[in-house]
């Protein structure tokens, strides 16, 4: 069982020290992936600090990989040593229930396997990207087109899905309105997503502090949150509202944005229930629902549709020495707009 | 400007009263109807009792209406004198908004004219039907089929529609399992129009009092929800789960009975907002959203619809002296199913 270098959180809120991750050795299905880049999500931070419930430390998050195959089980055909894979939030998943069998293993009604914090039959616990290798069941392994920047695809293997599900699932294309609330790593994905399906789109932010970014990314339209007016001006504007913020926010008011049928989609997990009046419902038949990053097969048609497209998030490529910084940025919704860890750096 | 015999309501909580409303002569295209069967809808109760704000007494509630055509306007071509025909809750709306052009007139931008307690541009006040006899546009008149019991079917032109268009809207047919929230008057014609369109139905009620009602209605199966049991029985079963009362439920409850892509629609109008938890509607991917009646060609594809099924509420015919006590009854849950006025007794 290898010993593999990695970042670890110690504690939940100690700086992240070098640690080792111990992983198995590559069975029929496995795929071991010499792990090049990882992305820092949100989540990582929520992770370690608790908020999401308690954590056996030490702990190595990540799960926005991006690597480059090193060896493959002897029953592995769909990939070959040298591919440029991805990982993204799940390593594994019953693969029996219904919704398994239907291409959305995040819903596995027996738990999908978190690719961190996530528990194994034998208790032992998944260790994530901020590492220098990973083996992974070659189920749960994406390929990254290889006309994209190795270097920014990381980020697309949640961020990307995790906007890009939501927007297919509820026809984002040409004719179709789109706003996409907040504009950090997450959001400046939907703008960028959002745009090449064809759609109009319109950033709401907190303030217009990003406008020329979000501009530039996509939007065709950019509008504060903070001004009153922007509620008042936008009525009835949109056809799906996708929220990536994880802050409370007054539901209604952006509910009334909807036209006729629209969808107000959260993708983030704010602490509080959202509080949705009935009325508001009513009016235009709108609908409200959630969207959790997306099903193997959904997640590789992303990374397709993102070759074509030549997407990839902004990034800022950062030393593993910079994470702890990186993470208070993070915190401070400073990065522009996601950090990936070059992980040649960690040694 | 004929007067016409009407029950009227002389203030909130008094008796209704024989009293006189006055209808327009019938102008080039409108259809003046001598109104037969008048349902009792929650709503007439509600809008009296000054519930949903203020009302300018004195009013004739009613909107679900069936009658006899007894004079046409020169422009009306689709009618005829001696039709069966039906009123909903609306008699008007802009015709120009995306909405309107859309047969979605309940949604119309510009506000639908409810049929009573709506507001016409010369500040009169729309009265509804408990009374002798309605002129209405022709663009909100509906065909009442022939061979259903004409005294049954003025309750299909509310309770009817209101089911109908969610079940339509969200896909009820073979396959899909729908539970329907409620054994009242909008329950209970639930049960029978998603049996109808082929759907596996279940009645989850507070009590098992109307059980058997509910297994001869249509219904495959019938859970108490006063029994803790039932949602832990019932989780992750249904694809549609319609919510027709309007007292508050815990809305979490419910969403976690869905299946993936599931999806909860509220037809009643509680007063107080739902609560959602994000990690519910993410999970399964579940969808919250409102349903209010339905546009005018969907309410005459559900008039067919019933005519073709032989499908009409259950009823209880009752005389113009009778109301008051059926109003109580209404408001104590004991109806089965739905009060019908022999409008004839009204003289």
């Amino acid at each position: 069982m290898p010993a593999v270098t990695a970042l670890t959180a110690p504690s939940a809120h100690a700086p992240l020290t070098r640690g080792t991750v111990y992983r198995r050795d590559p069975g029929p299905h496995d795929v071991q992936i010499e792990i090049r880049w990882a992305g820092i999500c949100h989540s990582d931070i929520h992770t370690v600090r608790g908020d999401w419930g308690p954590v056996p430390y030490p702990l190595t998050v990540g799960h926005e990989i991006a690597g480059v195959v090193s060896a493959i089980g002897d029953q592995v055909t769909a990939y070959a040593v040298g591919d440029r894979v991805g990982v993204g939030c799940m390593v594994g998943s019953c693969r029996e229930c219904e919704n398994c069998r239907n291409g959305f293993e995040q819903h596995c009604r027996n738990g999908m396997l978190d690719t961190y914090n996530g528990k194994l039959p034998d208790g032992a616990v998944t260790q994530g990207g901020y590492s220098r290798s990973i083996v992974v069941d070659e189920n749960y392994v994406l390929r990254i087109p290889e006309n994209l920047p190795f270097e920014k695809t990381a980020p697309l293997l949640c961020a990307g899905i995790t906007t890009y599900s939501p927007l297919r699932q509820w026809g984002a294309g040409p004719g179709k309105r789109v706003a996409i609330v907040g504009m950090g790593g997450l959001g400046h994905m939907g703008v960028k997503l959002a745009h090449a399906m064809g759609a109009e789109v319109t950033v709401l932010s907190q303030t217009l502090s990003k406008k020329e970014d979000g501009l530039r990314l996509g939007a065709d339209h950019y509008h504060a949150t903070g001004d009153p007016q922007t509620f008042a001006a936008l009525r009835d504007a949109f056809d799906i509202i996708l929220n990536t913020v994880s802050v409370p926010i007054d539901h209604n008011e952006y509910l009334r944005l909807l036209r006729f049928d629209g969808v107000m989609v959260s993708v983030g997990v704010p602490p509080e229930p959202a509080s949705l009046d009935s009325m508001t419902l009513f009016d235009n038949r709108r609908i409200y629902t959630g969207s959790k990053i997306g099903g193997i097969e959904a997640t590789q048609e992303m990374l397709d549709f993102c070759g074509e497209h030549g997407i990839v998030p902004e990034v800022e490529i950062i030393g593993a020495d910079e994470v702890t910084r990186a993470w208070e940025n993070v915190l401070a919704s400073k990065v522009r707009y996601r950090y990936v860890i070059d992980i040649s750096t960690l040694s």
